[in-house]
């Protein structure tokens, strides 16, 4: 089958691969239904993070199963499935606490750009949907594998509350669904912090009540101002520098809540600045395991459109072009059809 | 009046100064019933924080009200009141919110190792007890000036309920409290990490299950072991240092808790690290105000005992002798004798 490899910074290549077998009695093989380019694809992409080997890319995924192994009963082939980009047994206590993305056993996801993928631990990691799903809701779902499922799990670490006023700072694919989700968890006022027309036209879609186009300093300032020099209740930091993180740090107030999901890439944070900050703060990879099966109700409910995210859609042998117009900022996300 | 004068480390002195006055209409007076010696007082004593000019020394007060100003309208003469080592105005949005150490009018107390001492924004800041305590029961009321008020955040910060494992790293007078404050808050398992005797005992009086004795990596596998290899739910870091901060972030479980109240000095948080820890974290100096009016029921209850943290009792001119013994730690907390 033809699969995306990354072989160096830039260089991403559709070509042959081998297809993928049953290695565990754990394990699932599903069908994509689609496949993506996610934003943190791009940090190999861009050389920011070491290419030592060629990379198979992609970890977001939905389908139907067409084998598992031995030990598998939740799932079986005919099922539409969506999966975490974590695997997760779903069992330990790590998982039992509702931190899957922590799980005993966790490998994240690769090789999901591609017509084919091996799940390990199906049973812990897929969820099955209780019809086959219409064509047009397949890109919300499978945003619900990874980008939606982590702007929830920030919109959750920031404790987003009915009647609460919200920060998203990021305005990629992840700061949208954190928009959408803040909305969804009853957020009274979200502020989006965006300089990108298009962008913020979907934020306010899906819910956003106020853009701010200043960054840094001057973001803060303007959120402040917007907060009658309180602060937010909430903020959710969706991009992983040290600028993103101190803006999402000064803009929440004393007592409030950062849920950070960008990947912090050169971030450090100092001890006694934290201590007078006095803010939550709670990140990590997203147990979009956890939020699965009710972010799946919504969609197939037609209560949220996170599929609207995608921007782009190329045939998966134009894979290359995903990439590039992601990495240029010319979309926000890449659907690639397998 | 006398009063404890700190004019370069290790030079604490008790000298003749004026008696405090009415400044603003929103002042009290009061008389202190006993002023003690705070653990955050040896950073300056110990040259680890300049000393610029004379200081005035001590935080942590209770006593009588002796005269208030115009408009101080929930106090007066008479009463005996408690109040927390920030001054606050406990009527701001940060206030209000919980977060009364980070009031938008806050100040931080200080003068009060003296007979006599101005409690600014005396209202927002004080509170009264119903009746007149007995003597016994001083010491605890100071102590829920900082260090009970102190601890008890920390638990608070650490979101310790019922059945929880709660680890406290520190066996200072605020860990010590810690201990006792995850005891009332429901804490199965209480893990103090101590190894002086003399504190593991107050700890396990206070309600400590189990206490460990290494410290660092070997204290984190320490934790590990005693909880299944999990971590803990809830901890309790009480120190200050990179090396207890990284302790206690290393203790906790994935999407556990680590409430944070000493003081940082030196310590730096790598960004991805915190990420893939996937913990909460909130410090601060603790909102004492939020918590005052429960931990006062419960010392005149006489539910819990946190006076006897106090291990030393001098007479107030016998101040120097208060911080040798704790900065030796011969003692853990210094009563002064007014």
């Amino acid at each position: 089958m033809l699969a995306t490899v990354l072989h160096s910074p830039g260089n991403i290549i559709c070509e042959e691969v081998s297809e993928p077998k049953i290695e565990k009695p754990t394990d699932a093989i599903i069908k994509l239904s689609a496949s993506c380019v996610c934003g943190s694809d791009l940090w190999p992409y861009r050389g920011l993070q070491p290419v030592n080997a060629p990379q198979h890319m992609g970890h977001e995924y939905c389908g139907v199963v067409v084998e598992v192994g031995s030990e598998v009963k939740t799932v079986g082939p005919g099922q539409f499935v969506v999966g975490s980009f974590v695997i997760s047994d779903n069992t330990c206590p790590h998982c039992r606490y509702g931190f899957q993305s922590s799980c005993e056993h966790r490998e994240f996801m690769t090789g999901a750009q591609a017509p084919f993928a091996r799940i390990p631990l199906a049973d812990g990691t897929l969820v099955a949907t209780e019809t086959m799903p219409s064509d047009d809701l397949i890109p919300s779902l499978l945003a619900a594998s990874d980008v939606l499922g982590t702007g929830w799990y920030a919109a959750d670490a920031a404790r987003v509350k009915p009647g609460c006023t919200a920060v998203v700072v990021g305005d990629g694919a992840v700061g949208l669904m954190g928009v959408l989700s803040a909305k969804q968890l009853g957020a009274e006022r979200i502020i989006a912090m965006s300089r990108h027309k298009a962008r913020q036209e979907l934020a306010l879609e899906y819910g956003a009540t106020d853009i701010v186009t200043e960054r840094g300093d001057a973001g803060v300032a303007k959120v402040k101002e917007l907060t009658g020099g309180v602060g937010a209740d909430s903020v959710l930091e969706c991009v992983g520098t040290q600028e993103s993180m101190m803006q999402a740090i000064n803009s929440a107030r004393p007592g409030g809540s950062i849920g950070y999901v960008g990947v912090p890439h050169g971030v450090e944070l100092d001890g006694q600045m934290l201590f007078f900050q006095q803010k939550n703060l709670l990140g990590g990879p997203a147990p979009v395991r956890r939020f699965l099966p009710h972010l799946i109700d919504l969609i197939m409910a037609r209560k949220i459109n996170p599929g609207k995210v995608f921007d782009l859609e190329v045939p998966f042998t134009d894979v290359a072009e995903g990439y590039r117009a992601m990495d240029e900022r010319r979309a926000i996300k890449a659907l690639l059809r397998v």
